[in-house]
This record gives structure tokens, sequence and C-alpha cells, in this order.
């Protein structure tokens, strides 16, 4: 943390300012400029709050040297964390991918879809049966039953399964049935939920909220690690700006800068950013060039009749096609 | 809702379409224009979802045409709701404001703050005893002690108080303890705590998600609402954009749109949208002239040993400051 | 600026920056941290360029300390800058307010608007003769036959007018007729155009680019202050972000935000941020509470019949009772 | 264009709004809906201004259904415009790229990139002379002298030369030495100088605003087709976002939803959205999968010592690792 003070100010100004720092506890280490003084926060241990500082007299800035997060850091642990479910690793420079509708609505739907993307090379089945939904009265999944259906998959196709979980209260039923849980954009800092899921046991794929920038992510993550769940993979899904051509804005660049940031796996969710089936395929082909842990993508058998986003999930035909290109670029990607 | 349809497209794609709508319970009414046609989805109760037809063949663009809300609308409901919680009203044309600490610290500190923003005029007071946090290592909050203090501030100075819920395991004791329960702008869209709050019997401030359009914070009151609790308060608290001057961007322009569209009582938070406290006074004037129905504010006795959020807390003599000023220009605002 | 290192790194790589720094010509100081060495670049006078040092080995990150501005700093120049045009004054702690319709349509609209709103209290007119359109097939603008009718309304009301000029080309001719110039938001970074303008004696309305930080705004101010033009007015017009519910949001809190950081007068326009007129009506409120240097509304005789944004022009009526509103206000928040 | 009355407005403020839209010569189709009317304008050629309605009694909404460019709409013209340069053709299905500096800092430094560049596979170099700087205090181009070494570049490599126009006065002469003209992000509504770029017989690369939607983008190309020119090249190079980890955030999905509403072709420039090396080298892989129609790098022979942007140019050596891993990736892309 570095403390930019105001020009010219009289030295008892820095001095109050100095006993501030140290009476929580840190060490204060002025540094004269050229036209003014900053003081640097040092050794201190974990985040320190810019708002601490920011409205003593004299103070013209407070600056964040230090990340805040650890558990996270590639500076605290320098290998890629690995996370194996069933066939598929996540964080060894594969390209696993996982599949399916964005709501489980009968048995017969996910075992077709299931058996579809299973053959075209699909990993993992996805598949909602908590629903989170921006209206009350719209469908909001199957529940219990939606969770059955899953279970029935993984045992007819021996694919593992990915479900959401929205709240606390069915984190248990959730978890008892999912072989990861998925911890959706809207509840990326609902700390509670959070909490409970650095208590599982089973592997959590954490979307990114809808505007949370990379560190806020990263400490959403970091709720999860100090429970000690250390099997966290995140998963971009596009972010809010002011474009109306697509319904997120994917952003791309923050697979990179993850990755540098953190040890931990980073995959794509093409198809809830774009909103719209061409752009899905587009965008799922640039992830796999761009170095993605993953690719998660919506896949349904009917898609113009679906209870919930119809217009961005892919047809079997078509991601069978686009499981072949993105292989095949991701093959050129990882060689040296 | 509008189905655009592409130009020249043979007539049976438009009748391919026309029936996928009709398929779904609606009616279709096609509308030939000037070079395309398009497509009224006609008597839908509640909201159609667009995803359901913008991936048909033939199909350009869907666009919604009414509102997707029902409870919350101006149209369902012509007069201003009106919510009674000690000696405020929210709605009826006057300007309660609220004011307290970020964070409960202690009794002495509640006390304290509250008997200031008492004398200066405050109708409620507030504080966090749940805080979120974006660090699980930032200080979480008192728990039940810090709602203890805050019934103690009630029981000592007869003011109300509001507190933040995080989640539904807790909700139970903050509606205990609290007049006022407020859901914080990270779990704007957690349904679950939603649909609990719609079953409480105490007053909800819903604090606007960071990116939240009025729309999805208008569902999100839907949600309380359609649970059974009309008494939802919105409080505007900045959302999230590309400005790097405040912490948020405080959108004034939410308040008279949100009165446009819906008759419950909107509040402003200048505080957190801010960050600092010379804006945060500018943005509580600017608030009072602008017709909201209350405003909330940070007041800590000692901003600068805060355990959170010093920097944006007003001292003492600047809330009775800005109370006189916001109070008078409330008087000007509400003259015909 | 501060290059901060990566950890663990070894001394020759910490080295082999400094001398990166030095051989540009600045002062390289290092500062051991708690565990890692961060670089302190000193007497650097005007910007140094992050890019510089951000892809050298071993930098994780640049972060900025001083602010690149110098001519429009608050530092450079404690009091405010006063800039006096007919009977206002921008910067002396009034409200002069500029009024006007969008475009100039006719001799006889102006003249008649000008009528009203002098009577009204408007201190200057202001009216289009060149018109930024989106569309190339809109009204463009009457060019010099609407500079003539702004010079007509001038002396035959006594009011200085204001109008946009939208190129090099044409800036002689709009100098010339104009009493104050105003550059548009779209133009905020045509640097030729800058330059132009600081060449000129006529004060300029600097508009905020539509997703213009602060400091490029101010930035973009620097470029007409250092061809020797003092006289520039900041206009605050709305930024663009999610929002939808208004054409653009009104970012507030830039105005003590600006005043804090230069010296320069800031107005509001609230017209163009809102786009609908009740918005409007309720943000000039609030842009009077929250010290505002000057307000600039749009007024239409008959908004309906208006060449250009007729929804977000006031009627005459309507602008009266705002103006009283206004100056009521104003009052109360400048008594200390 | 749909105009949505409120519900229950009695038929006179309907037939009001009719003879409204009428008397501004469009065609008024009431149609009745569940429970309010909308009334479609019909025939208009062109685009028409919500505004014109949005204010009028009863008014609730007016939304475009049409959109407001015509020639460069996929609509006016269903086949891909070619754009043939050198040995690059933009829009032909082929991926051309465009490399060399952010600046032209001396000719041995643009001839020795230029050779690089060319010996990699690159079809076109950039390098700029007249350099649009956010301070005035920057180096802003070696101007004339700029143009001569890029002339020197072409003749002894044979690479056609793009390079950025910054002003209507400077045009003349940058179009006399380049053989593609660009307009860069914050000239992308520089109205006047869109005009002169339509009139130019030299290609043109405009790159997207900072903030700018599809539709202001496309109606931007509409500015310089109008004009007569109707090689437009639109490049995007990232938007303004919340986002902090990279200097803007490239929006990918433009890239399909451009190519659907336009014939014009589409390419990409990662450099300025990424702003750092690394992640430039993922977002290229990443545009040349998507299905760009080209791609445009930053290359420095010694970025350490660039004049600008020199963290994010690519060393000679990635250049060519980059250009090896695209071009296998469109042979990719490309099969059927």
């Amino acid at each position: 943390m570095l403390v930019v003070m105001e020009k010219g100010i009289p030295e008892k100004t820095i001095q109050a300012c100095i006993n501030a720092i140290e009476k929580r506890g840190y060490t204060a280490r002025p540094i004269p400029g050229g036209d003014r003084v900053s003081i640097g926060i040092l050794h201190n241990t974990g985040s320190v709050d810019a708002a601490h500082f920011l409205g003593l007299d004299g103070v013209k800035e407070v600056i964040p040297v230090t990340k805040p997060y650890k558990l996270v850091s590639r500076e605290f642990k320098q290998e890629n964390t690995r996370i194996k479910v069933g066939d598929a690793v996540f964080g060894d420079g594969s390209l696993p991918v996982i599949a399916g509708p964005c709501a489980v609505e009968s048995l017969e739907q996910v075992l077709s879809i299931a058996g579809s993307v299973k053959k075209a090379g699909a990993l993992l089945f996805r598949g909602g049966a908590f629903k989170p939904r921006t209206s009350p009265y719209s469908f909001q999944g199957l529940e219990k039953k939606g969770l059955e259906f899953l279970a029935a998959v993984r045992e007819e196709t021996g694919l593992p399964v990915v479900t959401e979980v929205m709240d606390v209260e069915n984190f248990d039923i959730v978890e008892q049935y999912a072989d990861v849980v998925q911890i959706g954009t809207r509840n990326m800092q609902n700390f509670s939920l959070l909490k409970r899921a650095g208590k599982s046991d089973k592997p959590v794929i954490l979307k990114r909220g809808m505007s949370a920038t990379l560190q806020e992510w990263l400490m959403a993550a970091e709720y999860i690690m100090a429970e000690g769940n250390n099997d966290v993979i995140l998963c971009e899904r596009g972010v809010r700006t002011f474009v109306r051509h697509s319904r997120n804005t994917l952003d791309l660049s923050v697979v990179p800068a993850a990755k540098k940031e953190s040890h931990l796996p980073i995959i794509v969710d093409p198809s809830h950013a774009a909103g719209v089936r061409d752009q899905v395929i587009s965008l799922a082909l640039a992830s796999a060039a761009l170095g993605a842990d993953g690719v998660m993508i919506e896949v349904h058998n009917k898609p113009e009749e679906a209870m919930s986003d119809g217009a961005q999930s892919l047809y079997p035909d078509q991601f069978i096609s686009v499981m072949d290109k993105m292989n095949a670029i991701h093959q050129i990607v990882e060689q040296k």
C-alpha cells in the first residue's frame, strides 16, 4: 500500500499519518519524492484496507501495491493446480469440454443430449436442476427430480455431471448428486455460499460475477480455498458492458491475466456470454485458441423447444463440428 | 414481444415462426412492414422469453415490448406505496434519513453515533452486524453481538434499526432484531434470499446490484412481492462503470426512472457509491434535490479508527450540516 | 511512477530494470518491501509512460503515482479560474445557466426561445449550427445561416451565444460568431481541434468524452491550455454505461472530483445525459445542489416539432420552474 | 419504429400521436395489443429519430425496429466486400496480417522491423507518423518525415503501408504516402474526417470507438460510404469497460455480429486492446480462430526502447511464432 500525500503539506501532517498507520499495526516507511512525500506500508500480511487512510488529513491518494489474495495466487503456489474429474483433467494443458443443456427438462432429454455430446468427445455433462431466473414466474428447474436425472446420465454414460447450487439450504443434496458443483455468476459474492463450498469435497466451478474484477473473482475463490477446498475452477462467462449485440461481453483477456496471477485452472463458457448460436461457435473456437483450460458449451437436441436459453444452444451436429475444430486448434496452440 | 423477420424470406418461413409462437401458447399477429414482416406476440400474461424465438429460421431480432414485472409496476398499482417505520414514512413525499456507521463495532460506538444522528434529525439508525467483505480475512462483523447492540440503540434512542442480512440461515435472527432488513448489492439476485425476504413481515431495503438494470432490479423486488411482502424500499447505491474517481458511479437518473415504472419508494445511499467523504456530501444534497424518498448516510464518531469504510463516513458535525441543507432543499423541491 | 517487481527475482534483474529507467533520463529509487522490491521513479517532470517499463523482465506492475496534468491542476494553481462571459461568471460560486434549443432551426425559433429563457434568468443562449449526427442522413444543422441567427439573438437579447465547432476548417467562422465555443463529446480527443481551440481567444466549453476518465478529460483541457487559452469550462454530459433507462449515465460525482483536481470551472448538461424530459428536470435540480459552476439545459418552444432531441427539451414553462428551484437550491448550498 | 403507448389512455391521445407521426411524413399503423396499443411507423426510408416521439403525451416507449444503416448493411449487399491491397485481400476468407511498430521512430527502425515482419508473412506494414496522444507533452510522431520513412519501407520491401490520419488538414499528405489510411478510435465519430475519407480513393481502416455500439460504428462507416468510398475495413481494438487487467476489453463477439449485419471486412487489433505482450499473443490466436478478416499486430525490434507502447509490442521472434500458429488455426477454421 502506498499512501500519496498532497504537495507541500507540513511535516507534522505527515507524521500524523505515519502514526495512524502504525496505530493499526503496520510499518510505515516515508519515501520522499520530487515534490511530494509518499508513505509505503510494509510487512503487512494480507490485505490492507485503503479506506482506513483515504480520509486522513493531507492524504491525496491510497494506492494498493500488493494483491490481497494469498492461497489462490501464483506467487503462493507456482505450479498449476490440476483437478481430475472422471477422464478430464483441468489445468494440465488439455482442453476438457463440458456440454449439455441449460436446464434439465426430462430424463429422455438429458439422456439423448448426453449420448450425443459424449460421442462428440465431451468429458463432462452439464445441466441445471436449480435455475436462477430473473423472473419469479419463469421455469425454476426440476430441482431434486433434475438431480436424479443427472445421476441417471452418469450411470448410463459414465460422464461426470456438473450442476449449479444456488443456496446453502440445497448444498447437501446438490453435492450428493453432482461430481462438480457450480456457483453461478449472481452468487459469486454470496459469501455464505462460498464458505459452504469451501467445506465440500467436490470440485467447484466458480463463475465470474457479471461485473467482477479479476481481483474480486480471485478473492471469491480465496473464500473457498480458505475453508479448505483447493479444487476451484474459474469460469469466464462474459461481463456486463454497454455492448448490445451480445448478451454479455466475453472477456477473453482474463484468461491469460488469471493464469498469470493464479495457479487455478480457468475455463470459458461462450454460451451465456453470447446468447446467440452463431456467436457461440466463433467464441468457442477463440477460447480453444486462447489456451483456456476447458470450455463449457450448451447443447440441446431441440433448441427451438428448450425451456430456457434455446437461442444459445448448439444443435448436436454443430457441436460435433465445433469439437473437431477446437481439438485441432488446441493441438496447434499447445505445440511449443 | 416483437419478432422481426429478415428481409425477403419466403412465406413458409414466416408461417413456421408463427406456428412456433402459437405452439408455446401465445397469440401471433403478423405485421407487414415496408420491407419486412414483424410478428407481434399478444395477450401474453407475464414475460415471454426472447430466447425462445431468437434462434428460429428467418428471425433477425426479438424485441421485448411489454415489461416482465407485474406487482411492482406502476401500471399494476397507480398510487405510491407508503412504508411506515417508526416516525419515518417512505413514499409519502417526505425525506426520511437513515444514518449510522458501516459496521457495528461496540456498544459505546453505536450509542454515541445514534445519539448524534438522532439529534441531527435522522429517523432510522443503520449498522452492519453481518458484513459482506471482499476478503475472507477482513473483519466480518460482530454478528449476534452486533444485533444486540442495535437493539440497545433502539431501546435507548427510540430509533428503529436497519441492518443487513446475508443469507437465509441468519434471516430469522436478523429479522428478530431489525426493524428493516437490508439485502445488499451482492445479493440482489440471490433468489433464495429474496424468497425468504418475501415471507418476512419486516420491510426490506433492496439495494441495487452492482451492474443491475432497472428491469432486473424491479424483477428482484417482484420476487419479494410475489411471496407476499409488499414493503420493499429500493436503494440506489452506485453502479460499476469504467469510472475511477469514485468507487462506483451513483446513477441518479434511476430515481425518476424507477418512480415512473414502479410505485415502490426509492432511496439513495451516496456513501457506498462515492467512497470518499467530500463526494458523499455533494451527492447527498443532489439526492435530496432529485426527489428521492429517503437518503441513507454513513456517519462515524471516529472515522479514522473505523473498522471498515472510514473514508466515506461523515463526522457528526458534517452530518448536521448536510441534514440542514437536505431538509431545506427538500422543501424547495416539494413546493408545487 | 512505482515499478513493482515480482517476488524473489535475482538482484541483477532488478538492476537491469533500474538501468532501463535511468537510460530514459529518470531517477530510480529502489524501495525494499516485505517480500518484493518496488522501484520509485522520481523527479520526473510531466508524465512517465507506464508502457516503457511494463514489459521489462521481472516487472509485475507499473503504478502511476503522480498525475500527468500540469496547467489544469489545482496543485499548479490553487484558486478557482473565473471565466466571465456577458453577465455570467463561471467559477466564482454563482450558478449561471445556459439555455436554448439543441439545433438552430429558424430565426423565429431562436428569437422566441431566447426571449423565454432570458426572461427566466438564463445568462447565455445555446444552439447548434453545425450538428454532429450519428447518421449521415440526419439533419446536419443550418451551418453559416445558423450562426447568423445566433448573432441576431445576441443583438436582440444581449445574451452571449454558445455553439459547437466540429472541425478545424470551420473554427474561424464559428469563433467569429460565438461568444463561447463548444467542443462536443465525440471530439474530446480530437487533438487537432483541441490545439486550434488553444489558439482561440474565446472561452471553450469542453464536453466530457462518452467514456473518458477524469484524467483523460483534464489532459484534453491541458491540450487547450498548453496552446495558451486558459478559459476552459468543463462540461459533464453523461457517460456510457450498461444502463438503459437513460441515454447516458450522468456522473455527478465527477463534479466534486474535478474541483479537487483542477481549478477549472465545471458545469453540467443534464439534457444530453437523460434524453427524456422528466429526468432532465430532476437532474438539473441535483446539479444545482451539487455545487456545479453552471448548468446547460435544452429548451424548445415546440419540442414536439423539434428537428433534433425534442424529447429531452423542456417547455419554456418547465424551464421557468426549474430555474426558480435551481436558484433557491443554489442559495442553500452556498450558505456556509 | 414501434411507438408503445401507455395502458388505458383515451382514444384521442392515440389519435394525436398518429397525427404527429404522419405530420412528419411517415405512415402510422396502430397495433392493438392485449392491454395497450402500439403504433408501427412504416415505409420510412432511412432512420427515424426516436426522440421525435418519445416525449409525446401517452407514449411509454419508442423502440427502433429497423436499423438506420443502408450502404453498409448486409441486406443492401449480400456478398462480402473484398478489398485488395498489394498481395492482401480483406474479405475473401483469407487472413492477411498487418504488422509494424506503434510509431515510426527512424528509418533504420522501420526498415529493420519491416524486414522481419515480411519474412514472417505479414502482407502490410503499419507505423504511426501522426500519433494521437493523451498528453500534449508526449511524443507526437515524426509527421511528414515519418511518412517518408514509410514510403522507403514500401520501396524496399514491396509491402503496402498503413498509417493513421488525425485530421482533415493532413489528409492530403497522408493519403499521398499511405496505401491504406487509418482512422483511429478517438476519431470514429469525427464526422468531418469521415466525410473527407469518403472522398479518398484509398481504402480506410476504421477503428471502433472506445465505447461505440456496433450500430454507431456501422453508421460511421456509412458516412464514408455515403461519400463514395466503398473500401472500408472495420477494425475492433477493444472497448472501455470496468475491467482493469487489460487496457481495454477486446470484444471478439463483435466480429460475428458485424459480419451478420454488414458486408464489410472486419479485422482485429489485439495489441491496443491488451496493452501487454502476453495477452496480445493469446488474443491474436483467438482472433484467427474467430474468423476475422485480418489481424493487425504491433511488432518492435527493441520494445524496451520504443517511444510508445513498448509493452504491447511483440519481439520479432514472438511474431514469427504467432504467425505460424495463426495460419495453422486459420486453415482449420476455414475447412468446411
